[in-house]
């Protein structure tokens, strides 16, 4: 309910940006992977250490991120595969990152991130991954306390106290809360999925 | 179509597997769950070295691994949450593998598999969830060509060559291989994705 009501703010507050993008005739498309391009970027900036600019970027990027779907709607284009890109891009972003922490300057401080990120990707793209699958199967899934959001703001939010105290420590205690919380997440979703299927019925699988 | 004569024989073959799994009363379930635990025993071998055996384990789990869907059938159990389940364990195997050769043994000998290992875990998953995604929105999207039987055939080829010349170079070309090939296969079904959309409507996105 709350989320609900946060998300129209957070729409209204993009309104204007939404409005030009969508009279200077740019696509979602172009949009999304704009965002993408600008998440990689911040990635780059995270891997040499450089914590407080790759979380200034980053946030900058989630934000044309938060653009793309009103710029579809303005448009009257949206679309399935735009929404199929824009997730897909979501979660190319989160490997960039994560695999920059893991390979870059905090990776050499704290070499427990070799696990510690394995552990918090994988974790977020369960998240991902269990509701896509579960859509796929008919059935909604979209609960759980550790989505994208909650992930970007604590993945931020270790960054800049990272780059304020000057440690890599503060990462590694995201790491872990974000692992920590995608596993449950995933689990619980599976746990709905196995609770909301009552029909039995012949339903392929393998990717 | 040569495929789907391949699996048919290796239906055949798993015939009297699956009807003993059946009159032994085990839930399809069980079985998903115990292959991701061999898959994870085998791991573990991976992550010290032993190549061999961890590549000797690894076919075994997806053997099993591929039991479930045949124990569903014979005991009438298939449903879209055993199906959702067993995706989900193949990621999990799937991220249990490939961070044992990040954070193992081999990644200690060729440190570029910091950057190799998500490369080809990412692709991975990409390839699994571009197809999810793509079926949340209706549209069918199971072809490419390095699909998880191409990736795990690859995996135990490399382990067992790394076993027999004792070193841990052919999982490093194998992670190339993979990897190039998976976001090849990810990029394909996406624009086949914006292919097929011909419908525009409203849908919703994110995870």
């Amino acid at each position: 309910m709350e989320q609900e009501e946060l998300r129209r703010a957070g729409r209204r507050l993009l309104e204007p940006a939404v409005g030009l993008l969508a009279r200077m005739g740019i696509a979602p498309s172009a949009v999304t992977l704009a965002g993408l391009a600008v998440t990689g970027l911040a990635s780059w900036l995270v891997c040499r250490g450089e914590w407080l600019a790759g979380a200034a970027i980053l946030a900058a990027g989630s934000v044309l991120d938060a653009l793309d779907g009103g710029v579809a709607r303005k448009r009257g284009m949206v679309s399935r595969a735009g929404a199929v890109l824009d997730s897909t891009c979501d979660r190319v972003g989160e490997l960039l990152v994560f695999t920059a922490l893991m390979a870059g300057e905090a990776g050499r401080t704290l070499p427990v991130l070799i696990w510690l990120g394995p552990a918090a990707l994988g974790g977020s793209f369960m998240v991902s991954y269990t509701r896509a699958r579960a859509e796929g199967a008919g059935i909604a899934c979209s609960s759980g306390l550790m989505t994208r959001t909650e992930r970007l703001i604590l993945l931020v939010a270790s960054l800049v106290a990272a780059g304020v105290i000057g440690s890599a420590e503060p990462i590694e205690w995201m790491l872990i809360v974000v692992a920590a919380g995608a596993w449950l997440t995933a689990v619980s979703r599976l746990v709905r999925v196995f609770r909301e299927d009552r029909l039995t019925g012949g339903y392929g699988q393998r990717a």
